[in-house]
């Protein structure tokens, strides 16, 4: 019954899958490229929504829902958008099916061909901005501030759970603005709350910065993100937020009157993080035991398995561990109890180690007598025995404390992998090997291109913050004026 | 500024639609039959959804997501199934566009279509159960009890804002058993559910009961349902509990080791609602003036407007109000304070009627000076002033009774409109009219066509909660064993 996860040091990949597949977080599909989300794994995205939801309302968002298809001439409105999504999307053509005429089965019919195609969204700016020239006219209707949580279909060729699918969750929010300061603004705010998620909730430090001409996106005229280290060394975009200009307000038509009595094109930004988020999760904590959760996120943080021989033995043990989940959720731990008697609790600790459960207590005759309970960590895997007397606030301290332990442990993994550089050779070196590299660069695409082509490492970010310090860059000679994020990326 | 409501009398579908739009609850997209549910819209919907989905987790489920995309030829394995869903399907042929060889624009690119055809899934029977046969083994595996919220999409011709849309938003539940027993009391506890859900949160009345054969789901041995009665007239089905026996389980190959040892197919159920409830709650409360909100839905539950001339009375009267706010907060009450300096208080009471804000509480000077304020009721549309002192408890109490008195003017409606009819003639005048029949029928499809060939009256359901009495069927004489609901449906 157990499942064997491949170590990472074998084989890192391989790692990934086990723990995603032996965690009942997801699974492949019989449908090319999309997964299944099950229910534990969906437990934890629920968990990453409600405090996302819950920060996005907090700085004035709402939440709104858009159709999922788009209009192929939506599509083609904004050119550089066109370019980047045209190349990977799902096209409906027809809106029936019929009996063969042949009895072969079922088919298309032919009769019901679009006269238009549509697309599944891979992201909505074109239709929300359709929508949004019917919503503004004036500056009175200025700001908007729309969040979605919706599915995209994007579709990639080569495809990992949860790390690149065709169909993933996501929110996008989408924002309109009287002014283009307001617009940068909302844009910066938006990369902060990711980057405050990202570190005080996944316990997952990032780097905030500006994306490159290049990796920036598809109609945005500047794209902010967040860029996590994961375990192998290989940088994880793990969130984005694009000051969009005026671009869609052109493409789409979408003026509005200024106090001033002016006509003037609106503002946007749009933002997003995805299911993305949860590969991320898995590959920044996780051990070769299994996955490790950060206790913020653990849909339950506390387990209880009991240790008993007999149905009586059990009853006894029960009617303590039921007292102990009243108090731990008395002050507000997810508790499961797990008394099923068809596992033995072997087998129970080597399960729940694998899906990551924060703590774990056991429960057996000996701590009955002795008034006291095992505890076991999941992130140093420490185990020692407690009083119960007064157990429920040394929980609330421990999963504080784990919290804590798993942000410093991956922020001092990812400083052992980040290297300021200053030549060629360690450049390509110390890519080779994984990590961040901060290094110059004359801030050229052509460049950009080069370092890509020989090192198959791309600009993450330009950090937000560092000092700025000229330089010469690396690749060409030419003047830099300050350190960019370079490495590999998933 | 004010919006135009029509009357019901006037013309009651029109005046559906300037609710829906009036209120800021949804407008048609650029996408052929596609809504936008706007954020007030959206808003009330979260509410449902959360009371469904804690509903749902107290009676043990789980969420989870499965592909939006259905193979051809899962669609098809289910014989009635397809026939139900492939005439109102969106295909996708292809996953690519390409610039247009000729330089008109952006086209499919022929050398990008699939092998099979992808449907974009109207229901997820298909997909789900292709999942199970992975996820089952034995019975230590089940039951399964799981949930998804997702968007589907069935190509209506016809489409009404929430009632009827090619894409809407649902929740589907998909549960696994061991026996047809424990399956058939999940499909039973599950429109209980849904009937409990109707009735303390939306204030609309429904009757539970079975679907004829006939207004069976595809696919289903057995459907349940709630149906409720709008102010037209008409039944409105507001969700289905469906018993799917072994049909999906044979379908896709689903089989368990019994206790016993022994290879047994696995008992279905599945179960679901819609933002179609959303103009089911429309249609149940609202009346002229706009809508009418049930207190437990309401995305905001009281509304304070000040009354002011000139900052420095707008700042008096700000200290007091927020002060309400705070005490009303403190209540677990959702409160907006409306201090907008950009419109009127008339205009601002015509908005809030029109939204449906349950309770409106308007502060002047006069009443600064006298500890009053002033507190109108939507639903009864009755204004009194009240001493400040105390004001938090009044309101606590007073939303509940507009919670309590939305719900018996429905069930009076209804019992206005619901008849017990013993002849033919009798039976078309009043469904002509308008409102639920109970009538005597043979218990064939062939009558029931009859009926509703002649009548546009379907059976809306064989109603639980009811003596068996048998009867003659008006339409062909026939023995009847008890009465059933006919009306006109939307």
């Amino acid at each position: 019954m157990t499942k064997k996860i491949t170590s990472r040091e074998q084989d890192y990949s391989q790692w990934y899958n086990d723990i995603v597949q032996g965690a009942d977080l997801a699974e492949n599909s019989g449908v090319r490229g999309c997964m299944v989300i099950k229910p534990y794994g969906y437990a934890i995205w629920e968990k990453m929504q409600a405090e996302l939801d819950r920060m996005f309302k907090e700085t004035g968002h709402q939440n709104a829902y858009f159709p999922i298809f788009i209009p192929k001439s939506y599509l083609s409105k904004e050119a550089d958008h066109i370019e980047g999504f045209a190349k990977e999307c799902a096209v409906v053509t027809h809106y029936r099916l019929k009996n063969a005429d042949d009895g072969s089965g079922i088919v298309i019919d032919p009769s019901a061909k679009l006269e238009e195609e549509l697309i599944v969204r891979p992201t909505s700016e074109t239709i929300i901005w359709d929508t949004y020239r019917k919503w503004i006219q004036s500056y009175r209707d200025l700001p908007i501030l729309v969040n979605q949580w919706a599915n995209v279909v994007r579709w990639e060729m080569r495809t990992r759970l949860f790390l690149r699918t065709a169909e993933f969750l996501w929110q996008e929010g989408h924002t309109a603005h009287a002014t283009e300061k307001e617009a940068i603004a909302e844009t910066k705010q938006m990369i902060d709350v990711y980057a405050e998620f990202a570190q005080n909730f996944m316990a997952m430090p990032v780097i905030k910065g500006l994306k490159s001409e290049q990796e920036r996106f598809a109609g945005a005229d500047k794209t902010f993100c967040i860029e996590a280290l994961m375990q192998d060394g290989k940088a994880l975009q793990a969130g984005t937020s694009h000051f969009l200009g005026q671009n869609f307000a052109k493409a789409f038509d979408v003026k509005f009157t200024t106090k001033e009595g002016k006509q003037e094109y609106v503002w946007a930004t749009s933002w997003g993080v995805s299911t993305r988020l949860m590969g991320a999760l898995v590959m920044t904590h996780s051990d070769d035991r299994g996955l490790v959760l950060p206790p913020k996120l653990a849909p339950y943080q506390i387990v209880i398995v009991p240790i008993y021989k007999g149905e009586k033995q059990l009853q006894e043990i029960s009617v303590i561990a039921f007292k102990v989940k009243k108090l731990l959720e008395k002050k507000g731990i997810a508790v499961k109890f797990d008394d099923r008697d068809t596992h033995k609790p072997g087998w129970k600790f080597a399960e729940y180690e694998l899906k990551g459960v924060p703590l774990r207590l056991a429960l057996g005759p000996r701590d009955i007598e002795n008034g006291t309970i095992e505890v076991s960590r999941r992130d140093t895997l420490e185990k020692e025995t407690c009083q119960m007397i007064g157990v429920e606030d040394k929980m609330v301290h421990l999963l504080e404390e784990i919290q804590d332990n798993l942000y410093k442990r991956a922020l001092d993994l990812r400083e052992n992998k980040t290297f300021r550089v200053d030549s060629k050779d360690d450049f390509i070196k110390l890519i080779k090997q994984g990590g961040f590299v901060y290094a110059h660069w004359d801030g050229t695409s052509d460049t950009e291109d080069l370092i890509k082509k020989q090192t198959k490492a791309t600009i993450r970010c330009i950090p937000f913050e560092q000092q700025k310090e000229p330089g010469i860059c690396l690749f060409t000679g030419k003047p830099s004026i300050q350190r960019v994020v370079f490495a590999k990326s998933y």
